[in-house]
């Protein structure tokens, strides 16, 4: 069978993307290959707004056939946060016939080397950019994203997410030539002379666990990074956010299928209702590699039974913001106010703690009090969510019920400070969309005497929850800080000081237990946000999270290198 | 207080060597700036032969005073294998008060940065380097290696891998820049800009457990992979190996102390005897990474225990070589009786299994009988080591009596193609030097029917013993390698074959089962060997090793990136 996709071809068309990301992975700088704005799309193959909606529309109660082996039965039953019924329909897995067909590729796929897996790798990439707005509408609902982030951190950002795993794992897999000469002077002697192959060979099949809120940003690393290094990847997504990743597989199926290789390297393993399936899967022997983002309760199960795998996890975290002093208190209140409402604080990077002065914050507008403060953060989410339509255009909608539930009890653990409100979203009336909680703790620094409100600021409570925690000193906002992050884990870390030595001290604490920081942002970057190629996404060094998005450490165990020597 | 050392100073020496060792991981040519002649030693502050063993000498007897904090008591006992008791005594720690003393140094270890801390780790491996002569008698009376190889595996060879590690430790550090500007555009609005910091964190401290047989070159990747990388190291030898890794450490705070550096960022926890304190360390929070070489027991035990910890294990394995065909038949035998013998088959890289068709072997002196080719290998051993003095330059001493019995037991496993004999060695009367066993086995297709012979060449037999296995067909050598390596795992194959269809068949188990593979070596390179800088110890993708020396995945995991980020 000739491809249809020459290596030739593929080469062409992709070297110099893969050559821009290899360089910006090292310098750092801002770049991205995926336009961002929406009407960037509808020409040079991609579709447009109206034709990605045409297109979502067109799955909606259809049947999802991958052409997968083994397929024994079609499950479903997405119901989107904004209250449409997706009816669409996927293969249900014989695992013990798809994990055997998933290896019968695994041999051509390793031999086509590192290059031209990423150029496939980025082929794969370039066709789901070009259908990013039907993407866009699958992920925003299955995620309740409202549909501009849905279709960036969904489109977009999430590309770039994989993209740079493959720079990663391509630059990883050519550190060691292909072949080398090796002659070691012997004296007088002939000189002991050796040829070397090198062959980078993949570790099996790889398991990607999905999640609900970014199937495809937070799927994308793990899935591009094991492809890259010559795996089989199975993808089992959350059953509440399926659509995005079954579409996903399919692009992978048809390039993989076009460029002459088995489509069974990529393959879907969607669910019955309650089956449960990712505890089977993690612990098959043919799964080597697994990455998971989730609750930390499974992320712990998978670390500490999947143990024939490499385990990659972004569990759950307390992400804290110091407020401390600021020379932009209006720009401090504003950032934090958005930080607080995107996508209803459903962020593994959205703040939680806010670590406030009891005595209160220097500010360009003088002395605030701990009050004033909050009662401004308040205001200033308020404002910024005053019109419906804005506020549902940040919002998006709860993801599910378990969200909805936990939002409404965490009224309960102290002093409102922003009431959650309802916000009915006229385009769809089901939608259950929330403004963001805001709660006063007390964080004493003898927190015995205040274990209500340690236990209610130590736990994540993942949703539109914030709590205003007072402190004693900045040096026990440090403390708590320091202790947050050591004890639950930490995605992101904010400050806002004006004071050199305060600045050191939360750095210092960051440097110490690995946690990223974001200081004094008042303008339009946000401490939730991480751009591909630039920033990393965890540090891989805390409770939150075993690996970061992206770096060596991600992709260098993925594959071993397999030596064969000759004499020359 | 001013450092006698200076980051130029430093820098300005090590940086060419450093940028060598960079180049030659990519190019995997031969390469290393420790000569491995006994005789290029003596000038330039080194010691020459003489001085070597007087240093040595003169430490026997003595307490070898580390000036650590915390030391509670002295301990020692090593008897070397060649029957001299070294009476060194070692300090005895308190970990309480070690390990937090151990941590104080780290945070201006981690701003010193990646450059700074590679040639402080270089100005260390010089030192030893310097001290080749009289390390390579403390390897010899810890390993019971003969001088040659102590001076040569245990000198220049660990010093290289020890180098690699820093080398890879450092490129791996400085992949991403210490600073970035990221400058998104934002249409006709101002861009987004941000000034970012990246720095490499430690993990906290590490811990190296060494062995018996090789302790610097099985110590030193791990050592100074973590070094390199900001963490302090404790040290943890083999209680009959400890005095190499000691006088390691002994050099290595030196050093630190001199740089300005708290020395306490390397210490030496030497044990009582049965203490075992290597169970109690590895479990302590304090302890984010392991290296350990050793049992496959415990380092399964570690890998499953020690989940605080990164850990890289280089366990234990069966090691196989097919002989299917030769041109080079008595190259072939003399290559193998050769690394059968080396260090008395004391080698994790040593062959076990000799899978041999029962219907005999091609070769350019016409066809060999299965039966043939055991006695002539049999006859190329017992002429290799025909001669005495010879004899005990290549075999050393039986490091252990656990070694030696196992090597009385085998004998009873089958048929005796080899008896093993005993070894006068005039010099070291007390020595316990034994010439390589070999037995026949059974390698049956149907090896449930030849369960007694299955059972031994499946186990791992740790010294010099070899099994001559008979196997119905090459194909069934292929099937019993890859068996072999996917249950017992392996740190080496080698294979001699002139079939183009059985060396690929040979090269696709070892591609898909992760085992480095020789081919036909009939000359001065051994199965055995690995250079540094060029060559991969192990794969970590069979059970024998779960990393290997050295490559990127060995170094990535052992610091952390943390990001601050600003506007700009």
């Amino acid at each position: 069978m000739a491809a249809e996709l020459t290596a030739h071809q593929l080469i062409a068309q992709h070297r110099p993307t893969l050559d821009h990301a290899l360089e910006t992975i090292r310098t750092r700088a801002y770049w991205s290959p995926h336009p961002e704005h929406p009407k960037a799309y509808g020409e040079n193959g991609s579709l447009g707004m109206a034709e990605g909606k045409a297109a979502f529309d067109a799955l909606l109660g259809t049947r999802l056939d991958l052409g997968q082996p083994g397929t024994d039965d079609w499950v479903g039953g997405e119901v989107s946060p904004y209250g449409i019924d997706l009816g669409v329909t996927y293969p249900h897995a014989d695992i013990d016939t798809l994990l055997p067909a998933m290896r019968a590729g695994q041999r051509a796929w390793r031999d086509a080397g590192a290059e031209m897996r990423a150029v496939v790798c980025l082929e794969i990439l370039k066709r789901i950019s070009d259908r990013t707005h039907e993407f866009a509408h699958a992920v925003m609902h299955t995620s309740g994203q409202a549909f501009m982030m849905a279709f960036q951190a969904g489109g977009p950002h999430a590309q770039d997410r994989g993209l740079e795993a493959v720079a990663y794992a391509y630059v990883e897999q050519v550190r060691t030539p292909d072949n080398a000469e090796w002659t070691k002077p012997q004296g007088k002697r002939d000189p002991l002379a050796l040829t070397k192959q090198f062959t980078p060979v993949p570790r099996g099949i790889a398991l990607v666990i999905g999640c609900n809120t970014f199937p495809t940003w937070n799927g994308y690393p793990g899935l591009f990074a094991s492809l890259a290094t010559g795996n089989a990847v199975l993808v089992k997504p959350h059953p509440r956010a399926v659509l995005p990743l079954a579409l996903t597989v399919q692009v992978a199926r048809q390039v993989l299928a076009e460029a002459g290789f088995d489509p069974n390297l990529v393959a879907l393993a969607a669910e019955r209702p309650e089956e449960g399936i990712a505890k089977t899967l993690a612990v098959r022997p043919e799964i080597r590699i697994i990455d998971y983002t989730g609750s930390t309760a499974f992320g712990d199960w998978l670390e500490n039974n999947a143990r024939q795998a490499q385990v990659y996890t972004e569990k759950s975290g307390v992400n804290t913001v110091i407020v401390e002093s600021t020379d932009n208190y209006k720009g401090m209140l504003s950032n934090l106010a958005f930080s607080l409402s995107l996508y209803s604080g459903q962020m593994c990077t959205t703040p939680q703690n806010l670590l406030i002065p009891r005595d209160g914050v220097r500010t360009e507008e003088g002395h605030k009090s701990y009050d004033e403060v909050v009662s401004d953060l308040a205001k200033s989410v308020a404002g910024l969510l005053g019109d419906d339509a804005r506020a549902n255009a940040l919002l998006g909608a709860i993801v599910n019920p378990d969200v909805k539930a936990r939002l409404e009890a965490a009224a309960g653990l102290g002093e409102v400070a922003l009431p959650s409100q309802e916000i009915s979203n006229p385009e769809f009336p089901d939608a259950v969309v929330r403004t963001p909680l805001i709660v006063k703790l007390d964080g004493a620094r003898k927190y015995w005497e205040r274990a209500d409100d340690e236990a209610a600021y130590m736990s994540e409570c993942f949703g539109p929850v914030s709590f205003a925690v007072a402190v004693d000193s900045v040096a026990d906002a440090v403390e708590l800080l320091r202790r947050t992050v050591r004890d639950k884990g930490a995605m992101t870390v904010g400050a806002y000081t004006t004071d050199t030595e305060v600045e050191q001290a939360v750095q210092e604490a960051c440097l110490e237990e690995a946690a990223q920081l974001s200081l004094n942002l008042t303008g339009g970057v946000y401490v939730n946000q991480t751009a591909a190629f630039s920033d990393f996404h965890g540090s891989g060094g805390n409770p939150a999270a075993n690996s970061a998005l992206c770096d060596g450490a991600f992709v260098a165990n993925r594959f071993r290198v397999v030596e064969v020597r000759r004499e020359a």
